[in-house]
């Protein structure tokens, strides 16, 4: 019964069955008219997610593309880039840009706390001459379930010229990012992840001060030209064949989260974290992350000292076909994540709770059996009552 | 009625109804048990397809990324390529060159030419250093729908120690191209064309002599860099998130192909073109492409004298819902494309010829409307009367 599965990963993410059914549609001319149309419904959708009025360019790749697409086009050889890491997409930026030739000035977080604007503050006041060309940063970190206060870091940059470079591909639209008012220059995003979009598209929302980095930009880049894709933008285009059918599932998307409200989806993932810290607090679980920057999107779990998370991630697929991810780099093993954004509900996590609690008394931790339930269900039950939640 | 439409473009390609179905499945995890098993299937098929024992590396990206990371994996910064470019995809594999400071050695054919491999042995044997490291070429140019004889070009190669890399998106599986016994170093293919599964996946099959020059390349990579494909490749895995949607398109798309089998599949692209030159000479049209190097996936028409090519293409799609594609760059205007690659069979393009002749007779050019339909109607018969096509 694998297809009975519930997935809880930090992308990809379930997919509602209206938007794999919008797949089902027969190919068209990428560059023809019903094309165009889709690529304007898609940006029109987009911007009012990301609150913005910089142009959205759609690329065919995973985040990490999109990501190298922001080094590629705004860093050129021999320039800096303040990398602030705070697990391993941080880390990920970095190694991009040293692939590119781009110096990194490194500020290395240890994995589990978030970006202390201060700190960014004091790297940037420092650099008189201005050498830092970028600050790079996550909005959420996926590997961590850590949420960085975007808006802090962007104000810390003073009267400093570098730009702002967001990788928002787990947190968007699962916390606000108002693009245009809290200054933000590139944004990353990707489709497998709030958007509830099987993968394969990513984008670059572009500011019109970062385009300036662009035009000037000399570091190697084809595919991820955003010279090119501007010139394409502008006809109604992408330069290269899209993933078709991954922007049919946007559409769709777009449609039921722009039915839905940014409020209420900010309050719905806001809510499945509360669900998720609450169980695992009842069943003397720690998480990663500090409280105060507990990601909606996605809740990093340590394993009980002596355990190895890979047995529980295990036992919960195999007894359960529950899905949930594990530690990447130094966290194998030490930790799992339960993923919780995009189209999950309240009783998806009450099921993973369940195969949670039972792998973990099987694998001898001692916890009453229903404990982590008990919490989650106390926080479901109070967002129905103060009709915070009021369509759940 | 827009939704009924005949698509005649050399990609993206129609689709099968079973293999759009195949996407509507629930995400999985792309690291996880069931994914491994989708990429070995897929991996498995492909080698079939290519008639080679290499690896293929999925990534997710159109064919172009997928020439991207030929380039970028392959040549360092100021080695040099012998670039034999007969249209616009030659030209993208020395603009992506230049744009990864690889010099290029262009072989420069006018548009509508097939590569001579007597240039290329003059010009690898007057190579005595052996500065050119690599020979770029397309298997079949889809902007002129001329098919290169890549057996000539790789044996022209002699003792030089070039790498020839074939880019293969359009021609793949419409005409034979057996990386092996070819002795073809890498080959780009692409999941829009003859795989008649919507855009999004490219591969690259990758020679061990061409991992030697992998391993030793100095250029900018990250997203492309095939030592990361290769160390997930070996742990069942793909370095970053894949279009899992598209794949398992793939893997829909691999069981129809195997079991139609690739002589049959060859012969039914043969007859496509046949029957495309067949009435396009019937209605006096000119060919793009010498009769003897006619792709197998792609005719190119010239306009009629004093005909924009551009009116034939619209008069088409609006009369019709006929969609062929137009000339790039130096062609606009001067041709149109009818894609006859995947899934189409004979009566698609008797449709379209029947909308050729209307829309040319209205736009003026004397034919005798049924002229290039009873031509085609003989090329289908004879087949089927010769058993060439038995299962037609």
């Amino acid at each position: 019964m694998w297809e009975k599965q519930i997935l809880l990963l930090p992308g990809p993410t379930q997919v509602p069955p209206r938007i794999l059914q919008a797949m089902v549609m027969q190919q068209i001319n990428h560059r023809g008219p019903y094309a165009q149309k889709l690529y304007a419904e898609i940006e029109e959708g987009t911007k009012k997610i990301l609150q913005t009025k910089n142009d959205n360019f759609l690329l065919t790749c995973s985040g990490t593309g999109g990501m190298e697409a922001a080094v590629a086009n705004l860093l050129s050889p021999g320039e800096t880039a303040l990398v602030a890491s705070i697990g391993s997409f941080g880390i990920r930026f970095a190694e991009i840009c040293e692939a590119f030739n781009v110096n990194v000035d490194l500020l290395d977080y240890p994995w589990g706390e978030a970006v202390n604007p201060d700190d960014i503050a004091k790297r940037l006041e420092a650099d008189n001459e201005h050498k830092i060309k970028a600050v790079l940063v996550q909005h959420n970190e996926t590997s961590t379930g850590v949420l960085n206060d975007i808006k802090a870091i962007s104000e810390a940059r003073g009267n400093h010229p570098a730009l702002l470079v967001v990788d928002a591909v787990s947190g968007l639209a699962a916390a606000d990012l108002p693009v245009d008012e809290w200054k933000l220059d590139v944004v990353i995003w990707g489709s497998q992840k709030a958007f509830m979009v099987p993968p394969g598209i990513a984008g670059l929302c572009v500011s019109p001060r970062a385009w300036e980095a662009v035009e000037k930009c000399t570091n190697s880049r084809f595919y991820f030209d955003l010279r090119l894709a501007k010139k394409y933008f502008e006809m109604g285009q992408t330069p290269f064949t899209p993933a078709l059918s991954v922007l049919f599932a946007m559409r769709e998307s777009l449609k039921l989260m722009l039915s839905e409200g940014l409020p209420k989806i900010f309050s719905r993932h806001a809510m499945y974290r509360d669900i998720v810290w609450a169980a695992a607090e009842a069943l003397n679980l720690e998480m990663l992350a500090p409280r105060e920057n507990a990601s909606p999107s996605v809740t990093a779990i340590k394993a009980p000292e002596g355990m190895n998370a890979n047995d529980i991630i295990k036992g919960m697929l195999r007894d359960f076909n529950v899905v949930v991810a594990g530690g990447q780099g130094k966290l194998k093993g030490k930790i799992f994540r339960i993923g919780h954004l995009g189209y999950v509900d309240g009783l998806d996590l009450i099921s993973g709770i369940s195969a949670l609690e039972i792998t973990l008394s099987r694998l001898g931790w001692p916890i009453e059996n229903g404990a982590g339930i008990r919490a989650a269900e106390q926080i479901i039950r109070g967002r129905i009552e103060t009709g915070a939640c009021s369509d759940y």
